[in-house]
């Protein structure tokens, strides 16, 4: 089962501890698509401006992502510049030039409107609505936000969240957006706004998992070099999105596995800059991580 | 089999955002046993002053703790004062007073001597290095430590180390001991100094542990309320040693399953202030948790 995905395309100029990128292909949507493609198909909306690269439309379309969607807008492309310290937890940005995205009113090709797995990437939770809305009748919805939303368009937020069931979010956000400093007690008051399932992203720890009956906790793969966290939440969401579509079932079995590529995909990337990574990775590789997760958390009951 | 455990014994004051305790039963050593006697018997290695009520004295033999090696001098027992904000993964010291452990001098009774496992408990390394000299043949040697001594007592703490074969951290100490910043690397290298196991703590995220071949993680327990986290890197140990001296075959399987029983013994300490929680448990809510952790990280390979 494809996925229709809405996200940004941007070119990111990134410094962490260990070198820096100029103006390196990045945005949500490209990090969400490049690991959902490991699994399924993607039909992706974005827009770019003129001085997008054919050649990261032909990388993506080479990947299996449908580009029907994309708009290519007059203007420049959107452009975010960040750095991170030794905590590579938490990005500082240092620029960010919206560009032609500051303008982006997503239109769905007729092609998409039948999707059944919808991911809503990183924007506007008014733009998040317009897409869902042009969706005939989706079966599994999941979004992703951040704080700048939960503070500045909070009421937006809380209206999209009525028709999203997984919400992927982190730590740190889901505390700020049920304003309860439990991480548990803020899962289930976010799930009391619509999303049945959420998804608590901790970085280098891992992810949680809250769904109505049960918790699944993931640690992070341990990494010896993380070279660069940009796009390690997309990634995780295009590992778990992608996963999930390919089976076409959303049982309790199946999210947590699906958590498990997730969290495979954000390892594989932050080891490089860019999608540089994800490039080179092959789905052997993936699902011989996959496995090294099962060495990493098994253990045996006791009598 | 039992333990040989060496730590401090004191009266805690401590404030949380969920209340406060006034000078309850606290130190590494009566966490430690407490929560090892869960599984096994204790000898412990502790001093207190003239004011130590002979109650705990007597709550802990009935633990099946010996106290054949407690010292009572003259003065007053060792104190701490701490307080935790939101943030509950670190303590903020308002007040130390050593008192009768300022000249803490641990002299093994001989019916300690013969100790298989042994637990160094977070004091002096110069003192937990005494300790160890006393005992014959040790199998299996683990130690505590903290920030306080590998900035102040660094040489003494690496000789300690040498005999070491598990070493119980934090995270942010074992990036200090190693002097590098990425986790993986810092346990690679603390291994060379001579704990071929090490196990970072990392609070609320769980722990990882290393060994010669392989990785292990694992979750904290999801608590809704987390209302005093002091002692629960002891508690943790506790459960550790305690699980692992029980079944007396340090095997990988049982160096995971006792990460768990460190977990469980954790996960209830910070329910409740001083060793309230632990009080009141039996093993069979130590073993209905465990199968929580069970439900709670288990996921189905992938074909």
């Amino acid at each position: 089962m494809s996925i229709l995905a809405v996200g940004s395309m941007a070119f990111d100029s990134i410094e962490t501890p260990f070198g820096k990128a100029d103006e390196v292909l990045g945005g949500s949507a490209t990090y969400f698509s490049t690991a959902a493609s490991f699994f399924t198909a993607v039909n992706l909306v974005a827009v770019v401006g003129e001085d997008f690269p054919q050649e990261h439309i032909d990388f993506l379309q080479q990947r299996g992502v449908n580009m029907d969607g994309l708009t290519r807008s007059r203007g420049k492309t959107f452009r975010w510049k960040g750095s991170y310290s030794y905590d590579l937890n938490e990005a500082t940005t240092l620029d960010t030039q919206l560009n032609v995205f500051a303008d982006f009113d997503p239109q769905l090709p007729e092609n998409y409107r039948n999707a059944k797995y919808v991911f809503l990437g990183n924007i506007d939770p008014a733009l998040q609505l317009k897409v869902l809305q042009q969706v005939i009748r989706p079966k599994v919805v999941a979004c992703d936000t951040m704080n700048f939303w939960i503070e500045g368009k909070r009421e937006a937020l809380l209206e999209t969240l009525k028709y999203v069931d997984i919400l992927l979010i982190n730590e740190a956000e889901v505390r700020q957006l049920a304003n309860e400093p439990n991480m548990v007690r803020a899962a289930r008051k976010v799930q009391e706004m619509g999303p049945t399932t959420l998804v608590v992203k901790q970085g280098e720890y891992g992810a949680v998992m809250f769904t109505p009956n049960a918790v699944f906790a993931a640690p992070a793969y341990p990494l010896e070099a993380v070279f660069d966290p940009t796009g390690a939440g997309d990634s995780f969401a295009g590992g778990f999105m992608g996963y999930l579509s390919s089976v076409d079932n959303p049982s309790d079995e199946a999210m947590r596995q699906a958590i498990i590529f997730g969290s495979v995909m954000a390892s594989f990337n932050v080891e490089e800059f860019s999608l540089g990574r994800m490039r080179k990775l092959d789905i052997s590789q993936v699902r011989d991580r996959y496995r090294k997760f099962q060495l990493l958390t098994e253990f045996k009951g006791v009598d």
